[in-house]
């Protein structure tokens, strides 16, 4: 089949090469036209086969919403959409039933992989009407990796990015817990070998996995990671799975205490903890970065 | 009555002054002899009236077991130990039983209240055998602040130091509670005067509190506490109190994210958070400090 | 002055009593006839004196933006709106910009007492323009308590809820302070009299405050609580405040514990519970409900 | 070579088993006679050639305390005892040093891999002297996986069980991450398939893992869980994790979240949640499962 692709950063850049290489036609468009094989998304729409299917790999939010809203005068009744950014599966209900007011099909794909999926695959969570991901399936089956798992439609319109998003979600608390446990061993004397013990655990424990593995790469590279700064960035998607978490009362205790480790990662100074420091000193006497005596 | 007092630092010292204002008679012994009224806790022992009540005021540990240990030799069947430093409640156990075995009587005490005790008085928690803690119960009553409440025989020994370690574990989860809220407060552009949003909650509303009185003091004396680092060191009664909870299987989760908050603060880069870098590098070709796309 | 008030609910209705005694006339509208002055929203602005001062103490929500949006339509340039409801602060944005296109002004009240607003006053923390505030003022100083505090101008629109929301947060994180305490307490054997420890904190401790007074309170009215389950509610204010909190990357690790606990609170068997049980099971051959050796 | 084993139970006997088909002659010993190759300690030992290698297999605590004092009597300088139960690690500091003091070698063994250790190996973490473990070694080399990683020299006596409880205490966190995960999908309604979800995330994702393909097991035989109680035991070392955290201020805020929310699971009613509803309850005079209003 062929298919038009709107993005191609790194991981845009990727899917498109993967997609090739299963021996669909991938037309491209980027804001670089370097990176192009057409000039403008009205090129890309006319030189598609009908019906299209148009996948958009662009930053979510602004920049999603523009290609989808110039998407909606440019596409025919018949056509799909796929957006595969990360965008917040709320924004999903309202793209499908904006394009779905034109008989425009929507189909949200949230894609996990990273740098190793041309390689690996991309994992696939999508949500949708199963007519319309039906016309997208050769390229999710370019796209995922060998093997049975790798994709999943998920639900309705939405439901993939938020499968995504939750995926994030348990990915900051499963790399907080490693990150927990490598602080702990580091810090006794007892333990001598930390990045040993790390190797050790990758086979025949209960905590295996592919990011215990990264870990262990890692530390090949930089065994006490001294090289690096104790520095976390979050994107949208961790942020989210509490926002829809509280939304639903659900308790998501580790996943939460993950993201409020980074945002405390990315502080010079912590605020709360100057008004610990000075509630200290008005009780206590106590010097400000002394000990406890008399709480 | 009077009564023998060892250790005679900043608690120790108000303390004695306190109990003197009261009428009563305070022999004290500290290692410093500028502050010391004996020479040593013979002559200590010997210048008391029997039965004797000695009250310890050292750091917890080896220095009161060592304290402890000397007084069991010097004292008499019927004479009392108060143990009114920081002590562990497990070791009250301990040290009830050693001296019981000659006969002398053993009462723990929490005491809070820090350098505003010797004004407002120290509120008293204690544990030990009711005849024993009726003989020392006119120093209790000289120490104590006025009113009804402030003072409490909690239980049996150690109850009196469980009562005021848990006491603690409470204060931890209410400075953070008021210091979360003042950092969201201070992250907003809407709120203008944080320091007078803390001032008008101290009439009227759910979360009056002397603490919240303490933080208006603070603000007032350093409207952002900028002159503050972000910097908080914790007592042993924290750290005893989660110890406490999971011996008994009780969850603690905001006195110990109170406490962990404390442990992040105090260091300079945060070894977990250095795996957390370490592992987005690995999967997403992520700059150490960039964003997050494509995890 | 003269104050329409809409709203006469348990908070309405002794906000309105309060107000009266202070010697202003409050004209009062609720859809239940028996507790209103008036018929509609159309009597009740067409007997007050302009400029008018208009309270709505709705629900935030729906009944809110229906109220205001029929405001807008009676009121004239000049007038006032006060909203003392819950409403989240990010629609007090938009209800000051609905009403400042039509010269009318807006206030946004958060108003903390329940009932023992009537008798103290309550706490009344306000946004909005300088001039709007202070044609309410009267009102205001009716409503507040006595003394100095309890009230607070905290910035534009907005602030006033969003500071009546960090309040609720505190308050959130303080009540679990003390019901983990009391929990722990309870918890132990050597601790005979936990209610007893409560009430002495009432005096001299670092703890002391209003919630500490209603713990004792309660634990009077019934000492181990045998007559309450353990389920918890929340309102919408902990949730925003998380939200905010995330919205800004400030770590709520004590507020956030507090709202999860009480969504647990809430749940006969909880899901993530069930999979924790199935992959102890899967992995160690466990009982579902027995102990965990193996792992 | 040949080896003693104490303690044939489940994972004893599978161990056993184990070893024997690499080719080695095993010794069993248990207090149950139909499981025991010999009728006591002292016969096992007896038949054993030096310098001999006794692998401790028994309930850690008093158990394994009394075999290591009986041990101490019967072997002889130059023998080895490994402990390879859930053994705390600062135990084994003191067997270490009352074995070493009759010149019997001690090498502690956490040895992960429960039911599946049979058929896959069990990982293994050691501490203890080079000289020690490597006397050792052809046991190790039978129970671990193949492969290159499963077997770490962690460090000193006890670094193996720390490596092992460590482990443990990631464990906690992962699960909990997938359980909160699962938890949140199930609360929404737009995802319509959780299984297939958790099903596609073993191909090409981040959190690709065994324990994830234990879920999957789980829930292709109980779709819904609907079988289980959300009811979650723990053993002794996610809760030495933490102590050992604290000793370190090392803060293990996810790791922690995950054992708290096991003990809530065991709570019929939770006693600090009815703390809550009683506060509630006297500030706002809340029904008790009311809503929060005026808080």
């Amino acid at each position: 089949m062929n298919l038009g692709l709107i993005g191609l950063g790194k991981m845009g850049g990727n899917m498109r090469e993967r997609i090739r290489r299963a021996g669909h036609t991938v037309i491209g468009y980027d804001r670089n036209p370097e990176l192009a094989d057409v000039a403008s998304l009205a090129e890309l729409v006319e030189k598609l086969d009908g019906p299209r299917v148009v996948w958009i790999m662009v930053p979510a939010g602004a920049a999603t919403q523009s290609t989808i809203d110039e998407l909606a005068e440019l596409l025919s009744p018949g056509d799909i959409v796929v957006d595969g950014g990360n965008s917040r599966w709320t924004d999903d209900e309202k793209h499908a039933a904006e394009l779905a007011a034109r008989g425009i099909g929507f189909v949200d794909a949230g894609v996990s992989g990273g740098v190793w999926g041309l390689q690996n695959g991309y994992a696939l969570m999508v949500g949708g009407e199963s007519a319309h991901i039906a016309k997208v399936q050769p390229v999710f089956d370019a796209l995922k990796p060998e093997g049975d798992a790798g994709f999943v439609h998920a639900g309705k319109a939405g439901a993939g990015h938020f499968a995504k998003m939750v995926h994030n979600g348990i990915e900051y608390a499963m790399m907080q817990a490693y990150a927990e446990g490598w602080e702990l061993l580091e810090a006794v004397h007892s333990v001598t070998d930390v990045r040993e013990v790390f190797r050790s655990w990758q086979e025949g424990t209960v905590i295996r996995s592919w990011l215990l593995d990264l870990a262990v790469n890692a530390l090949d590279g930089d065994e006490h990671l001294t090289h690096l700064r104790g520095y976390a960035a979050d994107s949208g998607e961790g942020r989210w799975t509490i926002e829809a978490a509280i939304d639903n009362a659900v308790p998501l205790p580790a996943i939460t205490a993950s993201l409020f480790a980074r945002f405390s990662s990315r502080q010079d100074d912590s605020p709360q903890m100057k008004m610990i420091a000075a509630l200290r000193n008005q009780f206590g006497g106590h010097a400000v970065e002394g000990s406890g005596r008399g709480e």
